[in-house]
């Protein structure tokens, strides 16, 4: 068998090809690795067959989106009847509302639900909301948190120490960001109450809106605290401003969301991931009070939004299916996983000392290049090196069977037992002994 | 049977589910139908069935995007089979390669391409590339023009009389849309190169795109002069501009799409709609000196671009079917039935002596409440009256077994034929009639 990353594998001859069409050959950031991407040939559950034969458990699920991995056969079933009956009409469906019912029912807080069609839609049309409710410009959020691409949401992503001032600065995160956009964003430090109230209070008259995420991917799931929560929550509404709560990732960790794992009350909620069921999704909920600002019936709405393919009947079975076989045991499972795989990595670096550790809840993870305890942006901060340690223990696990993010991330799938999960502990110890024989020895 | 909109049908009963759970009951303001939308049931070729069982011609083909119609056989066989292989990965897969190829080898102007999950995130895209690569914030674009949801593409979207100075203004379309969008924001009227030029010119160190489509719906889809389109190209590169041409609706015009048909030369061109066959999707392509901008392999790109369902190996084979099954001939096809029925709507209208008329090109229509000649936003504006003449035109072509929209803009479908357009006009007719019974006497 040809085995990636071959010079004559399958993957090396699609690069080749896809490197003539696409800007780096790609179409996507995250899937690149060195030399080239391994291409997916298809999904069995847990697993993913590469287009050379070669099979690993996906810790990926396409970034967090498919809770219960690849090709569940119920959601298959619903799909293929779907599918023949027409994927997509400029008239609602019955799909529509059956999984605004779904997702309404499993949250206290949810009243109307919108859809869009992905996590980036999402928080585009949440701050958008945002200011046509409060009339106000300015958002704030989390130095370092990931939001999508909507470029107000992306400002600090990657801020680096050269940035660094005391407070959080306004960075773009693109080539080009306007002038106004990184004036119209106020930074504040993740789980630092004294700071943020500070900087919260120094604007907030200009403020339409607060976005938080509670387990934020880019600072290793670290969880938000009850503290930060709160004054998130009491700022807001001292304010005048909406609290957004950006669970496109976290709503996995609850069968209300980590809204309701946490006691956490936003405004406005976005989602996206897990409740298209593997197809493009995302959506905006909240209260009646709130979500009226999409409202038509008294003419113009003050934020009117459609999108062509939002609410299409495909995304919505598949979202519908997925989630109705998510239970909250099905969700505690995964969680005993996600619990079981930290111990065990965790142990793993301790046996050896490595400069390393693994962070998450639920049944997320993150592996990092350092040891720092982490809490925020700044503590979760890789050096060059930090970083491509982390990249070459990826690929390690690669070539081991597993495939994670370049940044260490993974997501447990409802399809994975407790041996995949040890072997993957085993073999983050046999990547470690590879990469570091002095440590092994 | 029961029809829709009695309080009996299975379409009002829908509704009232769905307005517990939805603002207004929909997610997307298009299929809004007075007193309740009508829900699809299934679709089949150019026809879709409702929940009532009442079968109309769909001329919307949820907006423009099915140009097949509903339910090609070849594209449900190629996507069944696909979903059971799974329908999302972190890996790239050949789908991606394969549609990137067939979009390239259609246009000359395309040798890199890069997926987005809509339109909105397509012409976003574009617009953060074109100031990534320039180093500008403005944008300069039509007064009236559609091109999806990102606040800047909105701005002057509805412009009403009252904004109107001499020269088009920059207003934001929904509530509290920031100063700094609309300070970004440069409008000009359409296919007047006089106006155009001096607007662009006296911000020239300012802007990063000119931002146009080739025939925008929202003024009729009338065409772009050649004098317009060669002004545009050259003021973009005498300012350093980019020239950004939106065909997410005008690339059906044409193999190669409308800058095929017209000649224009576009920086980087913005697609969704038809290369997704029914499946949510969006597209930027242009030069590899342009679409640099994404390249990965020298580190941090200018513009960083991912999205969780960019790619997905779903919306990449349904639109590859659906490219290869529109040929240059297929085109021919529907422009010809699109031509038919824009001369047989004409010939009604003039039979009766109405006001309104039929205006559009290759198969692409839009009916309207006055009679006045259409070159711009201006002249296509519609009084409140003349809005509720289309609206109930619309309606009663409903009822006549025709889904429109609300604006009175239709698309021809490959699934269509000569029967089904004369259907259409002599509907027309009939419905006219029945609104002005005057005019028919």
């Amino acid at each position: 068998m040809t085995i990636w990353p071959s010079p004559e594998s399958r993957s090396k001859a699609l690069y080749d090809r896809a490197a003539k069409v696409m800007p780096g050959g790609i179409t996507r950031i995250q899937p690149w690795q060195d030399p080239f991407p391994v291409y997916a040939a298809y999904g069995e559950g847990a697993y993913v067959v590469d287009e050379d034969g070669t099979r690993r458990l996906d810790l990926l699920n396409n970034f967090a989106s498919l809770i219960h991995g690849h090709a569940h056969p119920a959601i298959v079933e619903a799909v293929t009847k779907r599918v023949a009956l027409g994927t997509a009409f400029t008239l609602p469906t019955e799909a529509e509302v059956a999984l605004a019912e779904t997702i309404c029912a499993r949250v206290e807080g949810f009243e109307w639900i919108r859809f869009s069609n992905s996590g980036s839609e999402a928080v585009m049309c949440a701050i958008k909301a945002a200011r046509a409710l409060t009339g106000r410009s300015k958002i704030v959020k989390v130095e370092g948190c990931y939001h999508g691409a909507y470029d107000y949401a992306e400002v600090s992503l990657d801020s680096e120490p050269e940035n660094w001032g005391n407070e959080p600065r306004s960075v773009g995160f693109s080539a080009g960001v306007p002038k106004g956009v990184t004036d119209d964003v106020i930074v504040i430090p993740f789980n630092d109450v004294e700071a943020a109230q500070r900087i919260i209070l120094s604007e907030r008259h200009q403020i339409a809106a607060i976005l938080i995420d509670a387990t934020p991917s880019y600072l290793g799931f670290t969880p938000i605290s009850t503290a930060f929560a709160r004054a998130m929550e009491s700022l807001a509404e001292k304010i005048g401003a909406l609290l957004i709560l950006d669970e496109v990732i976290s709503f996995r960790m609850h069968e209300g969301g980590a809204q309701t794992l946490y006691g956490i009350k936003p405004h406005l909620t976005t989602m996206a991931k897990i409740i298209g069921g593997g197809f493009p999704v995302g959506a905006v909920a909240g209260s009646r009070e709130v979500m009226r600002v999409f409202d038509h019936r008294q003419g113009k709405p003050l934020l009117p939004w459609s999108g062509t393919f939002t609410g299409n009947p495909v995304s919505m079975v598949a979202g519908k299916v997925s989630l109705d076989l998510l239970s909250q045991s099905a969700i505690d499972r995964i969680d005993a996983l996600g619990a079981r795989l930290r111990e065990g990595v965790a142990a793993v670096y301790q046996q050896r000392g490595e400069p390393g550790q693994v962070t998450g809840v639920s049944s997320m993870f993150r592996l990092h290049g350092h040891a720092r305890p982490i809490i925020d942006h700044r503590s979760c901060y890789h050096t060059a090196e930090e970083a491509r340690r982390v990249l070459a223990l990826q690929r390690a696990l690669l070539d081991e069977g597993y495939h994670l993010s370049g940044k260490g991330m993974g997501f447990i799938a409802t399809a994975m037992n407790e041996n995949d999960i040890d072997g993957f502990v085993a073999a983050v110890g046999r990547a470690l002994d590879r990469l570091s024989p002095a440590a092994a020895a």
